[in-house]
């Protein structure tokens, strides 16, 4: 189905029919720019997550501030990225079956292809659809640096890989990724700091095991939001997989400080637009924002504009709101935004960002939305 | 962005890609006659909800076994819904905005539409749309029976807005929603039983105020999944709103009947197809569904096909599996099928049904995802 946009360039934002995405680009524009610098100073490489966005246009302007290509979870998102002119792209995540392995080599004809792999099932398959295809797909390792997701435990199993990939034809072996994905919302920050220390410990390890076997990694990849800083100053990581920076949630904004402070490396940037539809006591009001319009898994949304005021229960398309005394005079169709709990399951609900800078909407952007496949 | 089927008509079933959205065509449609044939016993007029399907095909179905039209939850619904070949269409929410209002207003050329108010500013903005227009739009009073999010206060607030809608030109009275969103997942029977008494205790007092005003319902509407069989023998609903009876979803087979045991009246036909795409260890596993390919604000997937398994957790693209010693023998590229936590928001995500009888896809039908605005 064709959504069109619920906005036009050049509309005051207030005339934005909800629930819509927005998404501050002075805001956004100060972010990416601060972690392209902050990445600079650490003398690592960027590739950010573009599973965060879903957007090629985000893609070539992380790129234009010199990240050397960017990550994604699937197929259908390298697919999306590589349509929309992105030239490098790693699917930082195992895939399987034979048609997505297809689907991949066919795209390492168009770009710079990169996977990961944690079995020899994976090798086999891809190596088959690379020789069909006449191409080479660069392949990662991926081990298990804490999370207990996928990837293969550290040292000699990864090592059984990283041979089995050098021998494989039509693959090249590129590194590890060794992303520690429980860690990044570890709020407190020596527990953040020493979760992702023992996960570049282990990299470290394996790392050094295999150049020991001749298998030298140019890339050690991952990182996060919540610890990138800790990653990008380990002397292990070289390419940092960063992506809610551009955003930033409520979840991450729960992160601490070394001084216990909450996080203030970025800023928001992405709202969810909701009108105010119900408003039957003094203290209670509905928005049309529920959960078909933000992903609630890690948590309610917070406010962007008004303090005293609680976002206590979604339906599908109801978000209820306790109201303090100063937010008592709110009425039916007043516009708020909300700042997502989540912001990469939040976006995927969307077909378009509207941008605005100023109060005047200025881009909209299409987003490579839905489960993939 | 287009969003092609994961699927062929005449495809054998484990060749759909994953993640996707399956429905066991049998079962959906035992669960369409099994309501329809319990409405006709218990004398009582169905309008399923049309938020959980977002299908204009599932809604003719239910309609072809006498539903006298469906109900939806916001206006792009039931555009989706009137274009395609729904004549009579409830907005069973409020609405607001002149936007909204008006293209209301203009579907209202095109179908009976209905919608709900709780507030004299709906009704000030519905009949100035409506005029404007040329058309006719019936109004419901929606009012609070215990769930605390839209809707006025029982009795005498409910008739100040009925008398409203009695002189806004355009407008014209049709009764009462009075749904009770929070009593459906109440598991304990009795408990569940009482909630739904209790509002209908508050729609008889209003709808008796009502008519000694002079002012009829002609429509008195509500009920859900966990509720129905009570509202349909109230005596006061004589239209039933009910939505996930199609599909069925974890949460819901939660719910316990009289005797304790958990409810029978419908059957799982709604399932997400997952992928195994990472097997690191003996009793875990990664599938390729997780936040993008399930909804989880009402719990985690359980299993249709397997016991002694749990998916413990999920990340965008993952979902986590803990294996029992049954289970072990999982391996790369095996398919399961997911029940969702909750159904509604999990089709949300998807672009199309992938229906399926026996073993053969027999059906692909576009869904109306989004967030609508």
């Amino acid at each position: 189905m064709i959504v069109s946009p619920p906005a036009e360039i050049g509309m005051p934002l207030a005339e934005v029919d909800t629930p819509a995405l927005l998404l501050d680009l002075d805001a956004f524009e100060r972010n990416l720019t601060r972690l392209a610098d902050r990445a600079k100073r650490m003398g690592v490489r960027l590739r950010p997550h573009a599973k965060t966005h879903k957007s090629p246009v985000i893609a070539r302007r992380q790129m234009a501030l010199g990240a050397v290509g960017v990550c994604c979870q699937k197929v259908s998102e390298a697919e999306a990225l590589v349509q929309g002119g992105v030239a490098d792209v790693l699917v930082s995540n195992e895939i399987a079956g034979a048609r997505k392995c297809a689907r991949l080599a066919a795209l390492a004809r168009e770009a710079r292809i990169a996977v990961c792999v944690d079995d020899v099932a994976h090798i086999e398959a891809l190596s088959a659809a690379s020789v069909a295809y006449g191409v080479t797909i660069d392949v990662l390792v991926e081990i298990n640096v804490g999370g207990n997701r996928c990837g293969v435990e550290p040292g000699a199993p990864a090592l059984a890989l990283a041979e089995g990939i050098a021998k494989a034809p039509g693959l090249r072996f590129r590194g590890l990724q060794a992303y520690h994905g429980s860690a990044q919302h570890i709020a407190d920050f020596a527990k953040r700091r020493d979760a992702a220390a023992s996960a570049a410990a282990k990299a470290r390890e394996t790392r050094d095991l295999l150049a020991r076997h001749g298998h030298d990694c140019a890339d050690i990849e991952g990182a996060g939001t919540g610890t990138y800083a800790f990653e990008g100053t380990s002397g292990v990581y070289n390419e940092l997989q960063v992506g809610s920076y551009i955003f930033m949630d409520a979840h991450y904004a729960r992160n601490l400080d070394e001084n216990g402070r909450p996080v203030s490396d970025f800023e928001h940037s992405l709202f969810v637009y909701a009108t105010v539809m119900s408003k039957p006591a003094r203290d209670r009001a509905a928005v049309d924002a529920g959960k078909k319009a933000l992903a609630m898994d890690s948590g309610m949304p917070t406010f962007a504009d008004l303090r005293d005021i609680e976002y206590t229960a979604a339906s599908d398309e109801h978000g209820n709101l306790k109201l303090g005394e100063t937010n008592r005079p709110l009425v039916i169709g007043d516009k708020i935004r909300l700042i997502p709990g989540h912001c990469d399951p939040t976006v995927n609900l969307y077909d378009w960002y509207v941008g605005y800078r100023g109060d005047r909407v200025e881009a909209l952007w299409p987003i490579a939305r839905g489960p993939g496949y």
